[in-house]
């Protein structure tokens, strides 16, 4: 399977799932503003969670309701991301932002409801046993909470108000917690829901993760924010210290390219089959948007 | 045991809880909010979840992850309802509110990281099988998502836009969602825990959670604000429908005794041993805070 195909095939049952888990959801602003914030996107996380589940011989139709998880996690963080206290964005996917759209305590409120989505669409039955659906509630909660993507979030703010700039490893820690946490999980939440050993899709994750942040940050300064659809130049008018603002534009490349090389290495035990998430690596440093 | 005697064994035993689950966390801002956030209250959702627990033959210290967690989602819906584009609270528990004391990024990612941190604690294997800490996780979701408490939270924020008066019937309703989901996922609790059916739970909290909010209506226009630990008078200030606006205050005070008395009646299968919870919804409608 080509990753094109299955990244479109993740992007179709993801929203799928998540538009039958709003079906029923009352007719409220709040609740327009979840489905609007929830749909579209590229879907990586949805694809790897797929991805990975048929690596481990699972049927990816089986999965889809984590696939849909973390994209409603991932639609949250989104949505409280652009906040005016936040990163203050009125532009996301080519879109108007949800504060913008309807208004700051919709947006609040659409981000939060996406949350407990998230760890709602985790009991789907479909997925499995319960122990095995707890792991990923545990696992889920750990990723994205005050140890991983909260944290990122958290130190973010702190290095836009701090006079001095990140140094490289503070970035990468920084990365690992705000954009790595959920697309590990993502990747190994396939080994989990297969009772596998979930180590080898976990390196093949941090170097993607970290691979993904710095192809953003290459994207903020070479991008074109019509085809980003957000706005771009930010990091760099901020002056905030960033891979490229650090590595240099040559060096971020090479440094992306050497974890796309780690992330294919990782994958190595899975033989063949690990094409579609090998071909996954090369897209996230090779995208335009 | 005393009413009095048992919110306080609650009190003491959830804040060690979510003590714990927060000692490990990063040194920084968005952590000591949530510390702060998490910290006092009166604690009565966490109670319920004790003394349902002890009521289906239970060790409440075996349960305590459960009430730390609906104290944990407690928290974090207070953070972002204080939030400047929700109901701008400069003061909440005698205290400033996190916004104040911090700024807007930390109060939305302090509430974001403490809604994780719920799902986290139902994780905890002490409290059980998978089936009943996943059935746990479930409700939870449902009872705090876009069809419970954001749902309720929604509501009133369109009514505080409107403008004709919310009726008595979408009052109640949106009570339900706002403060009465979170109750009565408590009160059920300890039964879903023991593998008790959950009905006559959820009649007494259904009446308890409205009662619950008649009497905050009632605060609201008698209480005493230094005893409150928080602005009042909001309501009528707002020109917003409350219990007291629909039915007057002795409507008010009639019909929250009307519903401690169907809270009462509804734990009579459970004999003598139901003193503590109908004390609690005595006290519920007696309180000063």
């Amino acid at each position: 399977m080509s990753f094109s195909y299955a990244l479109a095939f993740a992007a179709g049952a993801v929203q799928a799932r998540l538009d039958s888990a709003m079906a029923g959801l009352a007719d409220v602003p709040v609740v327009h503003a979840m489905r609007y914030a929830a749909h579209g996107g590229k879907r990586l996380r949805g694809f790897l969670v797929l991805e990975s589940a048929r690596l481990h011989g699972l049927d990816p139709v089986q999965v889809v309701s984590a696939a849909a998880a973390v994209e409603a996690l991932h639609a949250y963080s989104l949505i409280h991301d652009d906040l005016p206290c936040m990163d203050d964005d009125d532009l996301r996917r080519g879109l108007p932002t949800v504060h913008v759209k309807w208004d700051q305590a919709t947006a609040v409120l659409a981000g939060d409801a996406l949350q407990t989505l998230a760890f709602e669409l985790l009991c789907d039955p479909v997925l499995g046993g319960a122990e095995v659906r707890l792991a990923l509630v545990a696992s889920l909660a750990r990723a994205s909470g005050a140890e991983g993507m909260v944290l990122g979030q958290a130190l973010d703010i702190a290095a836009e108000q701090a006079t001095v700039p990140l140094t490289l490893a503070e970035i990468t820690h920084l990365q690992a917690g705000k954009t790595g946490a959920l697309i590990r999980w993502s990747a190994e939440a396939g080994a989990v829901l297969a009772g596998a050993d979930p180590a080898a899709m976990g390196r093949y994750a941090t170097a993607l993760g970290l691979a993904f942040q710095i192809a953003d940050d290459i994207l903020d300064v070479t991008g074109d924010a019509a085809k980003a659809g957000k706005r771009l130049g930010k990091d760099a008018a901020a002056g905030k210290a960033t891979f490229v603002s650090l590595l240099g534009l040559d060096g971020a490349r090479a440094r992306a390219g050497a974890l796309v090389a780690e992330a294919e290495a990782a994958l190595t035990p899975y033989g063949a089959g690990a094409e579609t998430l090998i071909e996954a690596a090369r897209f996230v440093i090779a995208r335009e948007h």
